[in-house]
């Protein structure tokens, strides 16, 4: 019988060499690059965040020969610390001793050791396993994990229960159309489109909940901006006096976001020459006076009446950072007719939604607003869209027995990576992107 | 055009209110209950995150009548906060305005107002939407939801990367049984059963990875431990010593998560009796020597050469809450044969893997261990089991091309929140469970 003792706290190892000039350090890394020279070797390790730069030098360290040394083996490496400012961070350890944890059986498919592996999407993502080993893919999902920690964290300072909602459902959120079918022990089933019904319901027994979860859409798409299967962001609070609340939360969450990955991904974002928005007030747009504005200022005639093009979102943007030098735009007040029957209608003018789209540099990122909290309100909709209201007992029963005011949204996580990192198609987004054409890896 | 301020900071209203003796205060809030006395009505009203006593004296107050104000209207309220000691929190509000702002359509159709529903599961699980409003329903998941804040929060300070790994997948980590197939785009998929290959992919570029994300088990089980859909908290590190790195990571992680719940949501632990384990340190027991242990002190003769069986993990915790005062107890060298084809075998014997559960009050709640890194030992493997090795290359590509010493494990976070809260079935601990017969709502 053992006994586990306490894991001990956690060290970062670039950081821990870095303090360590003129000291001796013992580390565990795999071979990034070997840059064999005449009497001695470059050998820089790539350790769990991070490169280091180690001297191999003489023909042999204990047994173990330089010119067995190769990309992509596993060491445990001791050495001693000393400034070269040549070097990345400074500093580079001589080697003294080392010991071969793991060995690759094959040269490695692509030019990991390089400073740019020029890969097209479709030689990268079937070898993803290994190119997301290269420090510039890293950088992108630390950069991505830093934004679901620190959206957890804005909505837990803001009082938010984190929840989880079933993913296999039996009809979908936004409409028939577009879903993943499923066997279900017989039974017909489906991937959920979207949280929605069941974050309404955590709304009306939480108040505040937030979700980081799977979102899936069978969309036959092909664009550089959709993918089959995505993560979502998405919140939804009670007691709110208008759909401004929800944009307010989302803004006051942007800013901590944004704080949070330039605190934790300083690095990674100046490696991806990144630049975080300065958030101070998001401009705020109807969706019909954005459409006049295009018109007069830009000259663009709309060819939809009820929803923002792709062109539209770009022009938008630009109107953004011209006239209010921001990256974000909110757009509200879209037609009715095209957004879910749980969206709440203006009062003044019922053909317009409480309902808005969040765009960031060019893209819509964000889809929320106020819900229906009224239980004839939301039959009425329901029998003037000509809806059976019966598939929607489960829901309706929220209204049926009394709901507050609530509002809530999504975000795509992949698409606020995309933007603030500049990449060009979402799949760079995504660690293993599920699109029309890829189920693997 | 208008523009968005910023978010204000949240206010616990509870918190508030406490605070505000002797002063007027404005609220929010769903009516929890209303009782009738002969000249004014306690109005219990529910707000985000507990119970707030008011009283409405008098027969109406500004235009609304005592006797309209109903269990499950959502009011905004306006009183003076006085100190009452035989209220919850000690205080009571005596209303002096309200205005009504959701109101129900029809009876609520459980018993929302009392302590206990006294529900079965049966009627409870098809009315979640509403049952889950009952204070009781609301701890077990403000609980659950810090569990999960706990580990992301731990993981974070270890060094660990968040990932988000695909759950539409061309096969299965754990085998090709108990699968839920899928139609994407016309080519077989299925959901996931583990997100272990991928999280292998990810310990080799990140070195350490977490992930909070939902796990598919098409088992025909109909037990008070098994959901067919669940949440996994997953981690996976690389650069190991053994498997008892990661069981110590995990000794740690379980002691973070139960010091934040304990700081979170105290108020919810004592509402459910709920005791929180003092982890010290865990103890561990080798399979064989457990499978000896149970029959030489209990003269438990088991029946089950190769796992635990249920009756033999609750008398293992027995063992271990009576030798060690333990709540948690580690099991390890499992057999390989019924371990899965990427666990490491122990060199010394390997008829043994380097493999373990970790049971909980009488439960398994994780599984885990260390995996094999170096390639040809994985080839072997899959060709002694007469696995068809090209069906995973995509895996052992990992291993091709070099890897680290690495391990890991999964939790079953609805099993983990049964057994901290005593919960005698799963289903309490999931929101909305999907079991063989239970796809809705």
């Amino acid at each position: 019988m053992e006994m586990i003792h306490e894991a001990g706290q956690y060290v970062d190892t670039v950081k821990r060499v870095c303090e360590a000039v003129g000291s001796e350090v013992t580390f565990r890394g795999t071979v990034h690059r070997v840059r064999d020279m005449s009497d001695f070797s470059f050998v820089v390790m790539r350790v769990e965040r991070g490169l280091i730069q180690c001297t191999f030098q003489g023909d042999e360290i204990g047994g173990i020969k330089r010119s067995d040394i190769k990309d992509a083996m596993v060491l445990e490496v001791t050495g001693t610390v000393r400034e070269e400012p040549r070097a990345e961070h400074g500093v580079e350890v001589v080697l003294s001793a080392l010991s071969i944890l793991g060995k690759p059986y094959d040269q490695l498919p692509v030019p990991l050791g390089k400073k740019y592996m020029g890969l097209s999407l479709d030689v990268d993502l079937p070898l993803r396993p290994i190119t997301l080993r290269h420090p510039r893919k890293q950088a992108i999902f630390r950069v991505q994990g830093a934004i679901a920690d620190g959206f957890a964290q804005y909505m837990q300072s803001q009082g938010f229960t984190h929840i989880h909602t079933p993913k296999i459902v039996v009809a979908g959120a936004e409409g028939g159309a577009n879903l993943f079918k499923l066997d279900y022990f017989g039974t017909p089933a489906y991937l959920a489109q979207s949280p929605q019904f069941h974050k309404q319901y955590l709304a009306g027994a939480f108040g505040r909940v937030y979700e980081i979860g799977s979102v899936y859409r069978a969309e036959r798409h092909n664009t550089s901006r959709h993918l089959n299967e995505y993560m979502g962001l998405d919140f939804e609070m009670a007691y709110i006096d208008s759909m401004y609340d929800v944009m307010a939360m989302e803004t006051g969450m942007l800013k901590s976001v944004m704080a949070y990955v330039k605190e934790h991904c300083a690095e990674e974002l100046a490696m991806l020459n990144a630049e975080v928005p300065e958030i101070k007030e998001i401009p705020t747009i109807r969706f019909h006076e954005a459409k006049q504005i295009m018109e007069e200022k830009y000259g663009h005639k709309s060819k939809n009446r009820y929803d923002l093009n792709p062109d539209e979102e770009v022009l938008l943007c630009q109107w953004a950072k011209e006239e209010h030098d921001s990256d974000f735009v909110f757009v509200t007040h879209f037609p009715s007719a095209k957004r879910p029957f749980y969206a709440k209608d203006d009062p003044e003018d019922p053909k317009l939604a409480l309902s808005f789209d969040l765009l960031f540099r060019g893209l819509e990122i964000t889809t929320g607003g106020q819900r229906i909290h009224d239980y004839q309100e939301q039959m009425d909709k329901l029998e003037a869209r000509k809806m059976n209201a019966e598939l929607f007992e489960s829901f309706t029963m929220l209204h049926k027995y009394g709901m507050p005011p609530h509002g809530g949204l999504g975000i795509g996580l992949e698409r606020l990576t995309m933007q603030l990192l500049g990449l060009n198609n979402i799949r760079e987004a995504s660690m293993f992107p599920r699109d029309m054409n890829r189920l693997e890896p």
